[in-house]
């Protein structure tokens, strides 16, 4: 049988499965919907299932596992929201169901290294989806920080005066202002405070974005804001750590230059000058890019 | 003769000089008034006239010089504003004139290394002085960034809104809001506008933290709005890097909890919550820490 190893995805809406060669090329993907019923308790259980399956074809040499929350050093997810979870071992669980040496990173953390890491002495990797996620590679490894909260950068502050709350607690975070989700809410704001536009009714993010290129003035005031916090948090971002680059994925990623330009913009408006000219790219992998990095870390674990 | 490093913490006022054993034991140390005529051309040249003379009772085995700027990973310093250096390689012209290796490297990172930062597995260190610099040290390595613009966090955007320009060219830096300058500044300001207060003609910054123990209102706003903005540049930089602790030095660290205790409640306010009991704490080693650094650096090119 064919030795592989298995990157895994578990995201709010599906499980995503890709089966990798030694050199990390890709011979297989598939993917399971999230079952969220009952807080998540089954998720593990099903993914377990599906790697049953496999073994009838491949050897599976190890595991890795994205996850959508924070991980400590010893790979116990903290919590992850999005599919009902409350600390859960992981690593233990699939482990003792599957018999397979399992690694569990941080989802956003499995997608900075499923993007062409290697190619950076250090990079930034942010993913720009329902919330704002992100990863930190220096060297090819990722940051995971003491307590596994490194790379949060949707929960950096940007606007200390906010009074709404973000879904993490606290208020004014980028995540409040460039995710798809709140750009979405500040055009439904506009719109309902009687501004004019050419969005029809149910539009997109996507619709948005291309309503900046066909000149409409709200879409342009809706992707500015956004970008003005985006640009000043990764200013931040690189005055502190000095990255060799910026790689920007997740749905929103997929406006490219509708995107980029602006916040290149700001980003240079606020960033020190000896940083000021750090590449800030749309990212290569995209979706599977999350697996990508999930089979990275498991081949690691040999 | 006894085999030693040699640490220089070369700043605006004074270089310092400390001469380290085999196991960074302090054997001796003194300093020299830094020339700064012809925009410092004659710093290193003095320097190499101190060294000269300790060459007489010690064997020194390596130099490190910490130098106020960023510094390149070629150990080429871009600029000092502070000493009127433009583009310097120190590390060449302190070798021709010494015979001795030597290894520069950023002030602030010099301090952090100097810090004990073995303790931590990641720390990242603040020194509030005439200016705001830092220093990142992961696994008691500093961290440099890709042009060796890490950890200057002075220059982390704070304010967007701000007119007034900072140092470095841009506007509504952490520097101008939380430095020495900027507190004394802001207290000026306050007095000129006819707020009430205790302060005498010709206060100091020592003085306005002093004033906030007696309760002067006019104190107590100026250390909150630099404590403000300290809390919350912490708090972005630590759900970005996670680290296991902040260590707050330079001559404004002096004033201990009258500092510390609003900083972490702003701190705390502007945390994510994974990381907002990251440890607060003001560093130990204090003013000889650059040179202790230094020393440090030294020893490993050894």
């Amino acid at each position: 049988m064919q030795k592989c190893y298995l990157g895994i995805d578990i995201g709010g809406m599906s499980v995503k499965f890709g089966l990798f060669d030694e050199n990390i090329n890709l011979i297989e993907k598939w993917y399971v919907e999230t079952n969220t019923n009952n807080n998540g308790k089954y998720i593990l259980y099903e993914i377990a299932e599906e790697i049953k399956a496999k073994q009838k074809e491949y050897e599976i040499i190890a595991i890795g596992a994205g996850v959508p929350g924070p991980v400590d050093s010893k790979g116990i997810v903290k919590e992850c929201v999005n599919i009902g979870w409350g600390e859960t071992d992981v690593k233990v669980e699939l482990e003792s169901m599957t018999g397979i040496k399992t690694t569990v990173l941080n989802d956003a953390n499995a997608a900075a290294l499923g993007e062409n890491s290697e190619k950076y002495n250090s990079m930034v990797f942010v993913t720009i989806g329902t919330g704002v996620g992100g990863g930190i590679v220096f060297d090819g490894k990722v940051l995971t920080g003491f307590g596994g909260a490194a790379g949060e950068i949707g929960h950096i502050t940007v606007n200390p005066a906010e009074s709404e709350k973000c879904t993490c607690g606290k208020s004014g975070c980028l995540e409040q202002y460039s995710s798809a989700t709140a750009i979405k809410k500040y055009a439904d704001k506009l719109i309902a405070d009687g501004t004019e536009t050419m969005l029809k009714e149910n539009f997109t993010v996507k619709d948005i974005f291309e309503g900046v290129e066909k000149g409409d003035a709200l879409c342009k005031m809706v992707v500015r804001r956004a970008s003005v916090y985006l640009g000043m948090a990764l200013s931040n971002i690189a005055c502190t750590i000095n990255p060799e680059v910026f790689l920007i994925g997740g749905g929103v990623s997929r406006a490219g230059d509708t995107l980029l330009n602006p916040v290149k913009e700001y980003f240079k408006k606020f960033a020190f000058p000896e940083v000021k000219d750090t590449p800030i790219v749309i990212a290569e992998i995209g979706n599977d890019a999350g697996m990508y990095g999930a089979a990275k870390a498991a081949k690691r674990l040999i």
